[in-house]
């Protein structure tokens, strides 16, 4: 028996958890797990509701809906597997996290395909027998290249795309196509350090923790919602080129949890911000 | 308007959110924050309701034992602060701690005297007119020394009583006065390193982090449920004295986290472990 | 016996340290400990050599100095306690605990006296009998009240100025006073979230990790060299209210972190960067 | 240009660092780094020097036992890849990482091949072209099973061997066969939770941190000196099995970490603890 998963987010107003609670219990399903959240600061109601059991979806989500407001936005997920495409480039630990754990089954995602601007990674997706596409940008202008990205990782029809240290930036057109569905990795601890070379921007700086985030891709530059965060200590004896490799495990780390709390259905978005039920 | 604190636990069975959240609904109060779980080993259900509202207290009480099953236990908590005392040694940076949090209400407790086998901490406390109580244990036999301790806490009337490095060990008679209510910190990351001198026993281990655990006493020595560990990093430069000192910010904050955690009425005790809704 | 520290700051060349160990070992001081360190980008060599024994100084450095470039920069340091003025504003917790740190003798520093803006803090600098100095700004141009706090602490003759939570922006006028002897504590982890109300910026920005940084304070506001940072996870239950409560703890951690370096001499500069050896 | 690593170890007395490095500056090679410790509880001396440029290895050695007391244990490291075997069970997050770090050269080491008690990692190591032995135990006496596992083993003459999951405890006579020369990674913070299911160990104990230990092994079981440790904060949420997922990161990082210090010859032995120049 498999579980499912109701979503539910909308304005605050009193009873909702006594009313969504009521529909399930009615209907008789076992819930396993129950996590709500009420923004202050825009007083919306975010609520995730694990359960067991065979149910006539169409019934749940129309008796849910009955007991909500108007806008109220409601999904229902059985947690099916994603289905995914990742982006990369050069560098293969990210990659490498992503496509072990696929293959032992620990992201709930089907890696589809992977695309990439070089070559360089192409041995090693063939070692797991995943489709590589290797799209050279060459001397091809910049909106021609992301055309032929966008026009192969379609073909797959995602529900997700993952930039596995995929180091191009990508138009607001490319972006629009996949609204909170587009996961990046940054080399850096957000806000600090968007944009190219963060490890160096870090050794000028002279920092003393160094990070990586996992974020939503919006128009704006490393500017999308965050979802995962993470640091390490270093100190005045990291030059930039250590500093980039001790940040390559925790990149892979906090990558690697996004990504499992994306297809489990555990992130919200609350305007930039996400709420997050773990 | 002040906030109350709803606590329920009782063993799972279907229903029980919406049954809860019905009472607080049909009661008109404005629930704030609402954190349930199931230990799914105990089959045992956990719930803290936080609400602002006026409320007659027997009848939401009342209320609510009726949608529960017979051995629910329910309390209703105004967040008034908690009556405490506070037993000490010669360390003082825990006690320090305390007591300038308590003076800028920072913990939910009003701290009513310190008592301590030595003198050490004496100018530190009436700096802050606070009540200090020096019970030498010099050559008395064990049982009675604790016992002028036990009767000297008993005065206070204390809600909950806490060990800021005191350093000796205490009888089951005194822990069964204060049961889930005697709150120790231990200065290693428990189980390592139970018992006297821990920094030492590291040491001679060789282990690359150290901790402590804020712990509820039971008669077991250091082996009651865990509130809050914490961790640092160390390394071969640190000797056993490095240690000691390394350790003492960890130990003054995990100690801290877990008082604020335990007097906003925070904690479940679930078998040997812990529940924290936080 | 007293320690004392030998600091040498010079171009790298071949042999520095062969010639300033045998400098030392024909002194016949016993060595306790030796960090060294070659700043690659700048090929500058760092030393920091603690050692026991009574030593004439004025001949010490003298050898020393026959065995290193011109350039070089050398200092004999007797670790004897700084002389330390501390500003702040009306927040409590990193003062509180720098004189509780400093009645227990866990700085290597005499506290000289507390100047702040605000009256808010007499009452518990009073209790450990500190003289405490309330200038406050009022209807005072900025630079007369800036004037008279510069005054104030000129009159104690300080080695170093603590800014524990003192919310004014300093002139380059009062920072060019105390150059590399000013230290700040900024409540973000830097370079994410310079200027004003960095944990409201936080929240903004939906950061999963806040943090705080000390930092010696040069004339480009929160972009002096970088002594401590560290950080503490957060998540969407944390509203701006919340985060300056997380925040609390890491601040008074990472000041006296800093503090605790500076005071027993263990920060070179290093352009912007620091070289810790600890 | 290659680096070479000169490592000494000896009782400790003035004017060792000056000796060495004299005779590294009469050689005229080029010191990158240097690294030296003097452990006051056994009054003994490590250094470790990175250096550029040939060197007739012999000389070096016979000049630098010539300033050293005669107990010293001197060695040249030319850092060339160790030559290692993987032990491995059913588990295949440490295996999987640590075939990737290799395909990519980020360990120092040449994987000769992999053995291991069930057939379950196969596949992935095939997919490496690296070679793979079943040996199952099936009704085999442990000491029979052991002496085919150490004969496989000592056919590649493995400068080290690592248990990456080997969930089988070894003799005393197979490990003599490797001193410190064997890593194994204990899925516990030692010594807390050694031996069996150390998850489910925490999980009864109630601990908000899990860790993992990677150490050199001894005959006595999870007692050898440990290399790297590193935990994660876990809570109520966490049953038993979401301890073991939640602990599989941590352990293939804390081994991939100690693996990285052992094979670039940063690690020396001190009785029982280990000191680490990183």
């Amino acid at each position: 028996m498999k579980s499912s998963v109701l979503l539910v987010e909308c304005p605050d107003r009193p009873g909702l958890v006594h009313g969504i609670t009521g529909v399930l219990f009615r209907l008789g399903v076992n819930v396993v797990g129950n996590l709500e959240f009420v923004d202050r600061a825009s007083r919306r109601f975010f609520m995730r509701t694990e359960f067991d059991g065979a149910v006539n979806g169409a019934e749940l989500l129309a008796a849910v809906r009955a007991v909500l407001p108007e806008q109220a936005e409601v999904r229902l997920s059985h947690l099916e597997p994603k289905r995914v495409v990742v982006l990369a480039s050069k560098e293969h630990h990210c990659l490498a996290d992503i496509i072990v754990r696929h293959l032992f089954k620990e992201l709930n995602a089907h890696v589809l395909a992977v695309i990439a601007n070089h070559a360089t990674l192409e041995p090693l997706v063939r070692k797991f027998d995943l489709p590589f596409h290797h799209l050279p940008h060459g001397e091809l202008p910049r909106e021609v290249h992301e055309a032929e990205v966008l026009n192969m990782v379609q073909r797959y029809r995602p529900d997700y795309v993952v930039l596995a240290k995929y180091m191009r930036v990508l138009s607001p057109k490319f972006v629009g196509q996949f609204p909170a569905r587009l996961v990046n990795i940054h080399h850096s601890f957000l806000p600090a350090f968007a944009g190219a070379r963060p490890y160096h921007q870090a050794f000028e700086r002279g920092v003393k923790v160094i990070g990586a985030t996992a974020h939503f891709v919006t128009d704006e530059l490393d500017a999308g919602p965050i979802i995962v965060q993470q640091v390490v200590p270093v100190d005045h004896t990291h030059a930039a080129e250590d500093l980039v490799l001790a940040g390559r495990d925790v990149e892979q780390m906090v990558l690697a949890r996004a990504l499992r709390l994306v297809f489990e259905d555990r992130v919200f978005l609350c305007g930039n911000r996400t709420v997050i039920f773990d």
